[in-house]
């Protein structure tokens, strides 16, 4: 990668992240997709798509014990995972690769699995940086993205999603029938908006019914004031103090 | 209808409706669906299974000039859903039939259709009573419903439905494609808590991104404190006070 690096810290300080300062950059999401994700010790976690491992770092961070594979298609955002992984003293095991054609050794089955796919559709003007085009353009169908991750998922095992919310209509369609139990965490920016972004989870093979839950809401108050840090209470649970996302 | 009927006020008492006091008896959900139609004066509105035309009326009383329709299958509801149009002093023209087998004169299009179908599956339980049982049992498929209300929709016209929560998934997969523009305002009993009900409303033929509202929230406070009336403002603005569902 050319171009020039900037580290950024999330959890509060418990992660730093080295990323691309003009190409794709984390900001919540990944983070938050991190937070949905409820493991155990010693359980495997596939991550679609991971740039440069926020959100696999994330979730090792906040739960110690798990293990972590990640892939991505942009060798250079590998490349920062892994080193990204390293100097966070965590494990994890990057694989460059396309999610349409993975290696061997990823087609076998892991407890969870999670992903932040890209949220723009090929019409859409691409961005200048390629980089952060290839991560924000949605090349491989959203559809596609949920089919191999239940296919890498074990029989019971969870894919965690987060995406704009006026995909759910989407998601829903390539989840209910493989995967069951279904919960959607709407995510709004404020108490009284339409939802911005999904969190969704789904259990490969169960039949629970579907739920859909209380918004998330990222900022207290009505409308953003200048100046002052305005993160709600349960945002900055998520975002700083490393606490799990609530599926209840 | 051999049982016992009483006559219960809906929108603060604008609204009288006789109703079997055992049989299915009509509580906020047909006022809710009825807030949610947005018409102009001349518009036509069809209520699939209209029961004793609790939403049909509502929405009459709220917005006077419209041109109302009904269909309902069992005959001692429509039956009632007449009377309680006649004793209210409002025009609407109710049919018994069944919504798979709609007579000729009902075999048009319409500018609105709305429709709160039934909510337990067939295998449930079935209710003592016959009338409740029929009217709250999803005999008829729910993608029937919304596929019927698709073809009596004018193009560009609106879908409004209210349903359980859990059948989100089904009536996004029978909407998506034919309809668009869709917008889901879930309903909360109280903040916090997963909704329990979805009024969904779509426009056939429309291509307009997918909307997750924030919920509709139907009780004040974290819990129900006994002998006091806890209906939030935004509920009782809809329920008594004949205002319409905000879809923003």
């Amino acid at each position: 990668m050319d171009e020039p690096l900037t580290r950024d810290v999330f959890l509060g300080g418990r992660l730093s992240i080295w990323q691309p300062r003009a190409g794709y950059r984390a900001a919540t999401d990944p983070v938050l997709l991190a937070a949905s994700v409820g493991a155990r010790p010693g359980d495997s976690v596939l991550e679609l798509g991971c740039g440069a491992g926020v959100a696999l770092l994330a979730l090792g961070q906040r739960l110690p014990g798990l293990a972590l594979s990640g892939v991505e298609r942009q060798d250079d955002y590998a490349q920062l995972a892994r080193r990204n992984a390293q100097e966070n003293g965590l494990d994890a095991r990057i694989v460059t690769a396309d999610l349409t054609d993975l290696p061997a050794d990823l087609r076998v089955t892991f407890d969870h699995v999670m992903a932040n796919p890209p949220y723009y559709r090929p019409s859409s003007p691409a961005a200048r940086d390629a980089g952060r085009a290839a991560a924000l353009r949605e090349e491989t169908p959203l559809a596609d993205w949920i089919g191999c991750g239940l296919r890498r998922l074990k029989s019971g095992g969870t894919l965690t999603l987060i995406h704009l919310a006026e995909r759910l209509p989407a998601i829903l369609a390539a989840l209910d029938g493989p995967a069951g139990s279904i919960a959607v965490r709407p995510v709004a920016s404020r108490v009284g908006r339409p939802a911005g972004r999904v969190i969704v989870q789904a259990r490969k093979g169960a039949r629970g019914v579907f739920r859909l839950l209380a918004p998330l809401t990222m900022h207290a108050g009505a409308e953003h004031l200048e100046d002052r840090d305005d993160a709600s209470d349960a945002a900055r649970a998520l975002l700083r103090d490393a606490q799990a996302l609530d599926w209840i």
